[in-house]
């Protein structure tokens, strides 16, 4: 049995197909709408548009932004020496949010995932490498994800862009701030113990 | 910190403002938007819009609808002398699932709830009223959520309903089905007591 209301149906259908939201999320979610000011509802709706439209990726660091070059590349306040490497547009956006980090970014758009095909050529690999050339860079911090995925990435850009006389470093892996030893995995431990540092 | 992109940033917001979705769950759903294709982001925000310039309620029983009177209401299959009163347009959805229901409903659109300024003049009670004396029904089952303010809301609807000459019953509350006597909550334990039947 359907709603009385193919349009809110619908509207329930759409909210089902993102990511994290199940049928009884959108179901609230879509009544929320239906009784929300008109306003807001446009409000979000003109957003989702916006994003689509507005949005493009900068061309030096490939991170979103609405103007190219991005505010991080275009600012005289950073070192452009350093550049840190993550797979995501929100990953740089974490490294922003701890606040100390004064490099600049370069944003893959993913890491290798042979199943689903992506490769080298897939990710903006080319692009680093013609950075690291071209634009003066001393350090290349990897930032990509510590998964299976992210280290296999993370060992092929470091064996690709040490010849080019650049410094090639890792993020640390361990516990995190927080954390608990009892509860972390074994791979955790393991690299926390490997990565242990003299205090 | 902010995003580079304002854009992207105010979708997040619009987002983080639906019920239940916190900033986290916003910015996967902006990037959701960001990545996914144009058309699909064209499709959610045209079925918002929709919802708010098709549906409206009801003018027999108050359920939202895309046309008036709703389906349920225009059917010649029911059972137009047995209304089902409920809170929301949702609750409506959750009997026709059950599937075995034939009458017509009644959407109070809300319950009694002094702090939030909601009385009687607020719900369509008025209304319900009117049905009742006006169009030939005979039992109204009260079907407002077992809390506080759908109880104290069935006891008053139960008040004024009755001298009408209607038959006015209550749904039962108890165990759900595939529950457990021990996790139950003395109030439901209390209730499923009280409203035994021989078996």
């Amino acid at each position: 049995m359907t709603n009385t209301s193919a349009t809110l149906e619908h509207l329930i259908e759409q909210f089902a197909k993102l990511p994290g939201i199940g049928k009884k999320t959108a179901y609230r979610l879509a009544y929320h709408v239906l009784q929300a000011p008109v306003d807001s509802a446009r409000s979000l709706a003109d957003a989702i548009i916006a994003v689509k439209e507005k949005i493009r990726f900068c061309s030096v660091c490939f991170n979103v932004t609405d103007d190219d070059p991005c505010p991080i590349c275009r600012s005289t306040d950073r070192d452009t020496s350093l550049v840190c490497v993550v797979e995501e547009p929100h990953d740089v956006l974490a490294f922003e949010r701890a606040g100390t980090y004064r490099g600049v970014y370069h944003v893959l758009g993913g890491v290798f995932s042979p199943l689903d095909g992506i490769g080298p050529d897939e990710l903006k690999i080319g692009e680093l490498v013609k950075r690291v050339k071209d634009d003066g860079i001393n350090e290349v911090i990897i930032a990509t994800n510590p998964t299976a995925e992210g280290e296999t990435t993370a060992v092929y850009l470091a064996k690709i862009l040490r010849p080019l006389g650049v410094s090639v470093s890792r993020i640390a892996r361990g516990l995190p701030m927080g954390g608990d030893v009892e509860y972390a995995d074994a791979n955790t431990v393991l690299r926390a113990l490997e990565g242990r540092t003299e205090i």
